[in-house]
């Protein structure tokens, strides 16, 4: 049982990052208005929100440009049409996911708007991962590295990639529940098998949760009680299929007093509602679950509610089959 | 930390309550059709579930008989109709909420379907929730006492109150988050204080859980990992305001085979799905999420929703002031 005191107080050293617009834009193929995204930009400064995740920095020799947003390639000049020089204390990121990036689409540091660059990976990829890592930091970046689909890996390989990571410049691993198939009391022994490798090398941990069994959230301020610092949120949870870690409950757990929850409910007021309203759609819903407790990536899951199906039973019965 | 044991294994003692009908009565001022009350009770039984919560008896002296649905009055006829003598595994479950009941309304239990009297009470309540338990358990009944809205207790006063109902004849005590306030770490020690006076008396604890912060099922599953036996859901989580801890993730969760979780899904696609596409209306929202922090009873938050007002920013200041 964690101290009263632990959930009275709080650690300077926790940073809340924002994800908005790299998870969310999976939900709508990254097409984001720029009003949306200054809007964002500006409500992350007012809330006290310390990173923001302006998206993808993908290859466009791997994607068309035409069929997404801009916010899955996220140029330098891109992001400098949002935040000018970005004279401000929140610091901008933005993800390379190994396999469809290109090391060089990112200039130096110096050049670039971009304080972050956080490297999302599956365990097989990881030493491209460091490639990537190494890279960015010799540029100048501050890096993560977000290990994905960890509920499927062997505890010996994810072991053995920790370490490997840790050995790099790298500042953040990430525990990455990408399927929101672990519940929290599982959370707390995964965050302890991390916590062992990274502290002996100085490295910080972060939390990306997925709500698929409404437990994002949960997650998410277990790992915060466990000593994790990093902590990833999303506007309304937006994020693909079942979503994320609310931000506007996270504002509202977090008691360092610079995180300010009023901005937050107004951008969701202002911003997200119309989104909603659209018809853009993510959060908890059965086909979600079934994934989560199947610990299977949701892809079916997001077909099943695109072809508007309801038969959750069949669809269980032939998830269990084939997993 | 907890032993990983505890989440494979299962304890024989766990049971599982479905309460749809009374606290998702509340959404639908209980307007069930006889179909959708018969399915349930098949799928509780074909789930495997150990009470099944038919409703509210209320006193026809207090509630306007013509504005509510029969299962806010809950007969031992009624129930008949649905179930004729139930000679099934389910039991059955009704509650009393103290000033809004009559004890003259319930027969001795040999003559009734019903098995367990739930008693609901506020803590200035509970001599009159004692003579209640008290005089349901002479009549044959088991009992629980469901103490609401204990995160506006002081804490001696709710020790007080738990050491007096522990010397009634009551089987199980509630651990009630009327207005999902309680983070898990915190809902560990509620467990701690509960469990520190029920234990030497030999009672039995429950959790209903509210899911204003997207934390029912993660609060229900702290408290079943604590040695909380009886766990409250509903299907798809339906209940007043944000909902209760959803069957699907409970039945998910529970690790005893004799809970099944097909009946569950198909039941939800049957029934579930088509009181959606009514319009009835219950699930996390910003408002009640603002009342769960604030620590607040739900009713400005459904009035808010009801209003169609998103102005969520003005509305929380308000909160904040009356606060």
């Amino acid at each position: 049982m964690k101290e009263v005191g632990s959930l009275l107080s709080y650690r300077e050293s926790i940073k809340l990052v924002d994800a908005t617009l790299r998870d969310g834009g999976l939900v709508n193929d990254f097409f984001f208005t720029d009003e949306f995204v200054k809007d964002l930009y500006q409500t992350n400064i007012d809330a006290g929100v310390d990173y923001m995740e302006m998206g993808y920095r993908a290859s466009k020799k791997v994607f068309d440009e035409s069929k997404f947003g801009k916010w899955k390639f996220c140029s330098d000049d891109h992001i400098r049409e949002i935040v000018g020089e970005n004279d401000t204390n929140l610091k901008l990121a933005i993800m390379a996911d190994i396999g469809r990036h290109d090391k060089n689409d990112f200039d130096e540091k110096v050049n670039s708007p971009v304080d972050l660059v956080r490297v999302a990976t599956y365990i097989h990829q990881i030493p491209e991962a460091i490639d990537m890592i190494e890279d960015a930091a010799k540029k100048g970046y501050e890096t993560t590295c977000n290990i994905m689909a960890i509920s499927t890996n062997q505890e010996n390989d994810l072991k053995a990639a920790i370490d490997m990571v840790c050995q790099t410049p790298v500042d953040v691993i990430y525990i990455v529940d990408s399927f929101g198939s672990i519940y929290p009391e599982e959370m707390a022994r995964v965050v302890d098998l991390y916590a062992n490798i990274t502290s002996k090398y100085g490295k910080k941990l972060g939390i990306h949760a997925h709500n698929n069994q409404q437990l994002a959230f949960a997650n998410t301020i277990e790992c915060c009680g466990d000593g994790v610092d990093w902590l990833d949120a999303t506007y309304m949870g937006m994020g693909r299929g079942a979503g994320n870690c609310s931000m506007e409950l996270l504002t509202g757990f977090l008691k360092n007093p610079k995180y300010k929850l009023n901005p937050v409910l107004k951008f969701i007021e202002k911003d997200m509602m119309p989104l909603k309203e659209q018809g853009v759609v993510w959060g908890y819903d059965i086909p979600y679950f079934v994934t989560g407790l199947l610990n299977q990536h949701p892809r079916t899951a997001i077909q099943f509610i695109k072809d508007k199906r309801s038969d959750y039973s069949e669809y269980y019965n032939d998830m269990l089959i084939e997993g």
